[in-house]
Formats: structure tokens, sequence, C-alpha cells
């Protein structure tokens, strides 16, 4: 322990003097499940925290195919030649299944991976799930702690990890691209409603004007949509990032659109709401784990989740008979 | 005890006779926050449960004045008319702040509730939040028990509330209605993506005209924004509840919607989930209580909660502290 402890501290040094090998090294320990290592991930952070949450936190979506990492690739340039940093962290829901890691792979953004002042970590393979968002939230506070004054969360669109990315991040931008016909690939309701940005790919060769009449098409269905009262309309961008055309705009866009939020006040009620979040999810599932791990209550829940599911159990009743049984047992 | 259980039975045997007396006592009941009649509750829930199910359960949901209780008042009429029949329940999340009931106010579907097939049930007033889903839930279940073929589940526009009706019934119909200018009432984003069917209400007088137009640009937008791979496009109606125009169409809608969802196997599939969310909110709502109650955790918790919101501890640790401490002291 006392030699776990050393680790800590070494962990905590090396990613205050912004190593990326430390940084990498630290992802690892918050990506791990086991025990020991929960707990010690759990100190570095803590350690960390103080220097973190200055970032600016970017989450680019989309459906495969429409060119997060060719876009990433170009932004995160722009953004190391205007003299920022920037950590990139690939969050791929699918990698907990197959075990594999097809996104954020290093030479899917070569060139920005091969300047200095940029640090890519692939998606993590396998873990559990639900623990992408702790382990993202985990990760960019990692990369803070190394220094990193912006970090991009690419996440693919698969519904519920896309709003637990939204909510991590001061931005969210989803990348959108003209697909066959009049069909848009990466729209699904419920993902661009909390987009803060919508940015229109492949506005380049003979998709150009296609491109350019969806961006219109999209910004008037947005504009039916209020956000809430008062709220602002959400910026529609073009861009080529194959030919690096609207890259500049659109981190103007994110800019002024975290600018915006800072002067409203959104800003930092969007962080502790964050943070808040995060805590109660962690006790929530904490608590769950726990209480699944006394005898009998898997199998006991397993049953009657059949039973309510095929309508032979009312779901109030099922709840009472769990937790009444539960009580005569030992804990 | 013995009592309580000839009660039970009672109403048990009073709802299966049909008798809306018998009902408006039962959903009292079920909307109690005594812990013994909530036991009642279940059993009487679960009593009914075997005649529980075979209603088509539609929500209708929009922002205030919108025209919600007109358009039921003639829908309610008309399906009546072809030989149903209807209970409306209203869910007023409002008046659980401030006790009162303005929403499923008899009076302002008095033509429906003139007819003999109808039950028409007031909102709640008081309880806790997060029960309205229950309370709605277990209603409709005595709806059902009580004979009714036909559950409408009347909502106003506050977010939570209304993503929570989708789950309770079978067609969540949007309404909405031209606004001043180029605004919509009631196209909140968030909401309109649950909408199974939108109508536009006021296509009447001066403002036919803008309804109509209204509705062309929502379906165009709605088209931009694909619900699921091979889903079909969300139906957009327009109708005067005020002329009961459209009225008949909307049925149509409804019931053709819910068709297609049975071909499918999709109705099943959203029946028995929400069942299993049912049981899986009760039970994480039930173990969160019991385990708040213990001594100290509620104060524990809000001064952890305080400092992970301001930042000064990180999250993970807060809860390792919080259960760690627990694990010292007696249950």
């Amino acid at each position: 322990m006392a030699d776990a402890r050393r680790d800590v501290a070494r962990l905590a040094t090396g990613l205050g003097a912004g190593d990326p090998l430390e940084l990498a090294r630290a992802i690892t320990l918050v990506e791990s499940e086991r025990p020991e290592d929960r707990e010690l991930a759990e100190e570095l952070v803590e350690a960390v925290l103080p220097r973190a949450g200055a970032s600016l936190r970017v989450a680019v979506s989309g459906a495969p195919g429409v060119g997060k990492s060719t876009l990433i690739d170009a932004l995160g340039r722009h953004v190391v030649d205007g003299g920022r940093t920037i950590a990139v962290l690939a969050v791929d829901p699918s990698s907990q299944i197959t075990g594999g890691s097809v996104l954020g792979d290093k030479t899917r953004m070569s060139r920005l991976a091969a300047t200095k002042r940029s640090f890519i970590r692939p998606s993590p393979s396998g873990g559990v799930l639900g623990g992408v968002a702790r382990r993202t939230r985990e990760a960019i506070t990692l990369c803070e702690g190394a220094g990193f004054d912006t970090v991009v969360v690419e996440t693919v669109g698969v519904g519920q990890s896309e709003l637990e990315a939204a909510s991590l991040v001061d931005v969210f931008v989803l990348l959108v691209a003209p697909g066959a016909g009049d069909e848009l690939q990466g729209m699904k309701r419920g993902i661009v409603e909390v987009a803060d940005v919508v940015a229109v790919n492949k506005a380049d060769g003979p998709d150009r004007e296609r491109a350019e009449q969806a961006a219109v098409a999209i910004s008037n269905a947005l504009g039916l949509f209020s956000r809430s009262a008062g709220g602002r309309a959400t910026p529609v961008v073009t861009l080529s990032a194959l030919e690096e055309r609207g890259v500049p705009e659109l981190w103007t866009t994110v800019e002024a659109t975290v600018g915006e939020a800072k002067a409203r006040g959104a800003h930092a009620t969007r962080r502790s709401r964050d943070r808040l979040a995060w805590f109660r999810g962690e006790l929530e599932r904490t608590l769950r784990e726990r209480w699944l791990a006394r005898t009998g209550v898997g199998e006991k829940l397993a049953e009657l989740e059949r039973l309510v599911e095929a309508g032979s159990v009312a779901p109030s009743r099922a709840v009472r008979l769990l937790v009444d049984e539960l009580d005569g047992r030992p804990g």
C-alpha cells in the first residue's frame, strides 16, 4: 500500500510535468476495474483535481463515416497552431463488447499525433457498461492535470453514450454529412437536441452544394424546436474536414459558444451540475452493486424482473417482495 | 388488517363492475403516500392486474393554452360514439407544488363528462416528486381493471413528466398550436422526439392557413431526424378542437399508429419495457429512501454534495467516503 501510494505521488508529479507517458499510464489506471486500482485511481484524480477544470472541453460526435477523425485531426492542428495544447479521448461503447478499438487510432489522426502539443488516447477496450462516462470524466480530469487546455472527446453515435458525453463537456459538436439522396448521416433525434453546434461535413467537391442546403434545412428545423425560453439558436456551420475549409470557423463558433455560456453563467452551472451528476451516478451504482452482491439478491431480482416483464407480478409488489425478503436476511 | 383486506376485495369487486365511484376511490388510494395505504394500493393493483393491459393508452401533451382539454373533450366524445369507453387522467406536476389542481377539471371537459361511458380524473394534488409516473401507471391499471378500453393521459409540457408519460402509453400525441408570429407553442426539443403523432391545433378561422404551414414545416423538420433505422415518419395532422374538425382523423391516425406498432411487435415490447422500467424505478427509489432513512446519512450526503458541486472533493472519493463511513455504523 505504501508502494502504491508512492506510485500515486509519482504519477501525479509526472502528470504535473506534462509527461504524456505518465498521462497514458494514469488513464490506464482509471480505466481499470480492479478494486485496488480503483482506489489508487480515485486518489490520483483527487490529487490532480485542484489543477483540473481549466480546459475547454469539446465533444465531437457523429455517426460512423461522417469524418470525425479527419475533422479532429484538422481542428486539433488549428488549435495547436493557435498556441493551445490538445488532448483527444475517444469513447467507443461498441469496443466494450468487441474488446476492440476502432476509434481514436493514432494512425487516423496522424498529422495531429505528430505535433508536440497533442495527446491522443485510443478508445478503452473492455470494461463495464455505464462506466464510460465515469472513466471519461476521470480521463478529462487527468488530461487537465497534465496541463492540456483543450480536451476533445470523440464519440460515435450510439444514443446513450452521446447523451452522457454531452454532460461531460462544455460544447457538444454534432457532425453530420450529406448522405445518399436526401438523407443526412448522423441526424438522430435525441442527439440533435443536445447539440450546441451542428457541423455539416463534406462540403467539398460535388457534395458542396448539398451540404450547404442541408445546413439551411437543419437550421430551419432547429429553429422550430426551442431549447428553452430565451435560449439562443443552435449555430449550424458547413465545413470540409478533408480540404480543411471551415475548420477555423468551427473553432471560432465553439469558442463563441463557450464565451456566451460563460457570460450567462451557464458554463459554471453546467460544470457543477456535471460534478453532482457524476457523484450521484457513482453513488447509485455503488449502492446497487453492494446490494446486489448480497447472497441471493441477484437471483431473486432476475426472477422478479422476468415476472414483471411478463406482466404476472405488479412492479410495486415485486419491489416490496424483494425488499421485505431481504430484511429477513443477514446483510 | 382483516378490515383493510376486505376493503381491497370490495374495491376490486366494485372496480370490476365498472363503478366510477369505486374507481375514483381506488385512484385516491394509489395516490396516497401513507405506508398503510401504499400496501393496500399495491394489493389492489395486483388484484386488478390480470384484467389490465387491454386498453389503448394515449398521452395528449402540450404547452398550456394549446387546447388539450378542448381536444380531449372532442376526441373523447368521438371515441365514445364509436362504441368505446374512455378514462381521462390528468397529470400536472405543478400541482405537486401548489397543491392546486388546474388540469383535468371536469368543467373543462363538460361535454365528455356528461357521457355515460367516460371517466375523468382531475390532477392529483400534492405528493412526492417522481411519484407522478408511478401513480399514473397504477391509475391506468385501475381504469383498465374498471373496464375502460381507452385511457387518455393529459400532461402539461414540463420536460421530465412528459418523457415519463411517453413511456406509460402506447401513443404519445404532441399537441402544438400556431403562436404569435412564426412561433409554435409547445415545440420543445426533447419532447418532439418522443412524439408518435404531432397534431397542430387551432386550424380554424384566421389561423387555419398558418396551422397548415406549420404542419408542413414540422413534417419537414421531423423528416431530417431519423428516429431509428427503418423507423417510419412521424405523422403530423392539423385539426380544430374548437370546431371539432380533424378529430376523427386524429383518432384514425392514433389507431393506425398502434396497429402498425402491434404488427411490428413494437407494442408488446414497449409494454414489457415499461413494466420493467416501473419495477426498476420503484426499486431504486425504495432502496435510496431506506438508505437515506439511516441516521446521519442525509446530513452527510448533503455536505458531500455541496463539496462535490463546488469542485473541492472528487465525486468518486465522495462516494467512497460516504459508503465507507456507513459501513462503520449500525444499519
